[in-house]
């Protein structure tokens, strides 16, 4: 069928099995036609064909709710709700967003993009359904990754408590983005080959009624006796103890299957498991064929060899730049121990964890712990490497403030994917960890501006010996500059004169230096000549150079790619106020609202932080001098 | 013996059970006489004074490392290892804490104050204990209550995957501070039952010997069958199922059964979670027959009676005016929800749970759960109110930026003990929540003047629909100002000049009002005019009438009771340097440090925050306008 043509899921209704699964071939060609063009999460998407057909068979969305925890293998329901026109502007700038939108569609009822928060999200509609006495199915679809995200665990707890209707799918394809880890994959593993007993099951209540009948203490245990056939007969003990129903295992490709275990949970009082195996890239060899999560998400691709597009000869991603230089260190010091909540691919750790596997830990989607394993093994005079993208560090803004900088321990936090992060959009953007991490006492806040300070940075974290200490740096790759082969340490509260300049003073830090640097050149031609400052302690900040800056009365521009409220530019205008300078101060960054998904230089016009503004701005402000001079 | 000439737990090893119970008597003696002085958290600790001897005599601390989750039970720890002189000073300014302070002694090895993050801690412990190849027991101390955290949990799951030797001392006592809710609640609750079956293993063994021989496709389950015997012999298959090995029930008030089961772990390979049943409160009959949570944390008391000396006459707490309020309102509009993480006595949400208790979740020790469960209920048009304190919505960061902000659901925010906290300490201050929250997009945050705008507040805050809301209201009690019979509501983003004044103005909110006042009075006699602004919406601000006082060229000082980073003093200065205002601000609030416990007063004193220290900032301020002019 025309899979554009399609308005609603009604479609579904009438369709037969074997017509469902031609349309699923459809999607499959479908998905792997369109992303191969614009990139995407080809192999979760690929994974749950099936299951979102089935669903949309079963249920009545939008009367009945489908939640898509974390949201990256939402496309199927894009395609099945009226959206596959849409595919070609996938991620892109004012494009189909990659993640479930409330905006997009009446059936996106739930938005996603950080994991593990469908289920409490799904019981508060189950709380106001019942307040309103409405009848309609709920249905939270989650990975077994995002299952062992704390919020999901403490969600799992209430609901098991409560025993609202709700139907939990468990898609579980042991994987996240990485392979998973945990003991709960660990009981999943076991879940996933226990349906080959099931079928004894007559066979053991003949064998039991074998058993004599016997009185006295025994009698006492009849009851316990039943609890334990229960644990022989149903798989899931573990979400049963729970409070949960336990269904399953199914074969998440199979519709037949898929339909029986959907009417039996539809007919269940309370809180329902409905587990459910995939396969993470099913249909498209390459991504099938993937351990590791390359095929998670990616770029352009070609279809017939499954060979990634990636440009020649860029230099190397900042993760790549970072953790190496960490492994580098860690093989001289048994202090280091890297850790990653649930990203050893992203944060490229993989060489760690092969080359020392025992200093190494993926703790799976759990940032909270993550940041207080970090404190744990900083108290015992570890060197703890928290790698954590900026957008996940939310997670664990209280471990980092109780545990972490309230004891003044020595973890290293290297903050990956800081700034725009583009195509993830505006549920990934890592804008606020300076808004959020500045005023956090006795934490060391710090950005490189290139991959050659990157490494020393990284060397000043792991000698730092004073507390707590932050590098953020961007998404992507670095600009390839050359490496110097020693590696130094950058004193902490030093920055570092760029340019010289005598009108005006820009003030900035990482990924918008080059920006500065232009503007600066610019200006230059127009007579006006900027001090251009590498900003790279965001805190503690450089007083000695603050103090020279504003002792020579210059208008000062701050730019950041972080949110402006409470952030750098906000922390230098503190500064001339707590020591009475009245220099024109003005600042750049990201304005008071959330940022959507694009490329990141779409973005960084849209918000006005173009080399071009910065001209304006320095334009506007350096006059003012010149006119009280 | 005398407890105040205990100098470490060494006496312990040569004591025998008789001479442990004399100690226990003792101990308790101690702390109800001293913490009916002192105040404190008489319940938790009278309740793990066993358990505390217990584990002291069998293991050697500070080799072997006692992690005290959420830390308000480490009285008798304390005791122990040589701190009984300072009971007198407990939780008082420059005293003994009330918490695990490393600086007070080298057996506190992990500081402590929020919940549920030991298990993280001593998960990285063991890590850096297995790295160095060094030899000893890692022993976190958990409640049933603090269990149910996501963070916990989370590190339940990787301790259970990686297998590290750990001894959890589960420390059930079925309250956390209120009673516990949750599934987990339940599984514990079975367990506590289920010794009495144990007697019965050696015959269900007979017993299983008595089926006759089964083969062909029987044959199969015998693993099944072997698991399921597990189940039935051993209590705790939750646990069992997680990777650890269960242990208990035991008697947290039996020595000897505590010996056997410290033996046993001991000598076990892996991580143990040993299940500990205790009475809170054992010992003190008003303590050991509270059922909701009185006896917790308590002021003083009477020893004989059991009463709490309480201010006579004081005014209605502020958490009490806020859920009154609510209750009020809810009672004509079913849309209201509330929500509590595990604080329904603390947010005096007892009467809100009797009258409408199909609208009211105690979640547990839950906050992100708590958080996104508020965001799910708002998507279906509720108008949900999620009760929490500042310092634990901290917790819930991402959960605010993430699902609340983000989709800008109408979710109402009390951040109950917002500001300093007073005895509780620098764990639990209430000084970030504007740091934290200020730059979220979407996001309105207030402070009320007084009890009376309070309530007007919460009205305002129930009837706005364009957003999240969030109102911080203080520790302790209003003023006991008239209050209005009818309910209005405060127009978004606008102040209130509460004095007028032409020299110079003081903005401020909440708890600083009277500060400011008190100190424009003094300087009045001075012959300085300064004009007050009750500045109750921190965002958004009022922009007409900052652009008036600027424009006035006022100096302005500004007051909070929050950290002075990126907080409201940074936002009035970032809106002045964004209109090209000059003006002389000061800002006033807490300093880049942990602030610790203490009086409130105290408190402000030490960092500077005195009427004194205003009528001084705005002396030093108001002149320059009288120079230039």
């Amino acid at each position: 069928m025309d899979l554009l043509s399609i308005k609603d899921p009604s479609f579904l209704k009438t369709m037969n099995t074997s017509q469902l699964k031609e349309l699923s071939k459809e999607i499959r060609s479908f998905l792997i036609e369109n992303l191969s063009k614009t990139g995407g999460h080809i192999g979760p998407n690929l994974g749950v064909v099936e299951l979102t057909i089935a669903l949309h068979k079963c249920f009545d969305s939008p009367k009945d709710k489908f939640l898509w925890d974390v949201g990256h293998q939402s496309y199927v329901h894009k395609i099945l709700t009226g959206r596959a026109d849409q595919f070609t502007t996938l991620r892109q700038y004012k494009g189909l967003s990659g993640f479930p939108k409330m905006c997009e569609s009446e059936h996106d009822v739930w938005e996603t993009g950080h994991s593990s928060t469908s289920l409490s999200a799904a019981m508060g509609m189950a709380i106001a359904r019942d307040i309103k006495k409405e009848k309609s199915y709920i249905v939270p679809i989650i990975g077994d990754g995002a299952l062992t995200g704390g919020m999901a665990l403490e969600a799992l707890n209430h609901i098991g408590h409560e025993k609202k209707d709700l139907i939990v799918i468990l898609n579980d394809n042991e994987m996240s983005i990485a392979p998973n880890v945990g003991a709960l994959h660990n009981i999943l593993g076991r879940l996933r080959t226990a349906n080959k007993y099931q079928w004894a099951k007559d066979e053991l209540e003949n064998l039991l009624k074998k058993i004599p009948a016997v009185g006295g203490k025994l009698a006492a245990t009849a009851e316990r006796l039943k609890d334990s056939m229960k644990y022989f007969l149903v798989s899931g003990i573990f979400f049963e103890e729970l409070g949960f129903t336990y269904l399953g295992p199914v074969d998440g490709h199979n519709f037949d299957a898929l339909f029986e275990q959907f009417q039996y949970a539809k007919k269940t009082k309370g809180p329902i498991l409905l587990h459910v195996i995939t396969k993470k890239g099913k249909g498209y060899e390459p991504a099938e064929n993937d351990t590791i999560g390359t095929w998670h998400g990616t770029g352009q691709y070609k279809i017939e060899t499954g060979d990634l597009i990636k440009p020649v000869g860029a230099p190397p991603a900042w993760s790549k730049l970072v953790s190496d230089t960490v492994l580098r260190l860690a093989k001289k010091d048994d202090r280091i121990v890297a850790i990653t909540p649930a990203m050893p691919v992203g944060s490229k750790l993989e060489k760690f964890a092969e080359e020392l596997p025992d200093r190494m830990y993926d703790v799976g989607i759990a940032e909270q712990h993550a940041a207080t394993l970090a404190a744990g093994l900083a108290t015992q005079k570890m060197k703890p490497f928290l790698a954590i993208y900026s957008t996940f560090l939310q997670r664990a803004y209280d471990q980092v403030v109780h545990d972490i900088c309230r004891q003044n321990l020595n973890v290293f936090i290297g903050i990956d994917r800081a700034g725009l992060v583009g195509a993830d959009g505006e549920t990934h953007q890592g804008v606020f960890d300076i808004a959020f991490l500045r005023h956090i006492p006795n934490l060391v806040l710090m950005m490189p501006k290139d991959e050659n300070e990157g490494q020393h940075m990284v060397n000043t974290a792991i000698q730092y010996d004073d507390g707590p200490i932050a590098m953020r740096f961007p998404r992507g790759n670095g600009y390839g500059v050359p490496m110097d082969r020693e590696l130094r340490t950058i004193p902490i509260g030093t920055w570092e004169i760029l340019r010289e300049g005598k009108d005006a003073a820009i003030l900035t830090f990482g990924t918008t230096i080059p920006m500065a640097l232009e503007a600066a050149n610019l200006l230059q031609k127009q007579g006006l000549s900027v001090k251009v400052i590498n900003a790279r302690f965001i805190k503690p900040m450089d007083e000695n150079m603050l103090h020279d800056l504003f002792s020579l009365n210059l208008p000062i521009l701050t730019i950041e790619e972080a949110v402006l409220q409470g952030g750098f530019g906000s922390a230098v205008i503190e500064y001339a106020h707590d020591h009475g300078f009245t220099n024109t101060i003005d600042r750049m960054g990201i304005p008071d609202q959330f940022i959507e998904h694009g490329s990141v230089n779409q973005l960084l016009q849209e918000i006005g932080m173009t080399t071009e503004e910065v001209v304006k701005k320095v334009q506007a402000i350096a006059p003012k001098i010149q006119k009280r001079a």
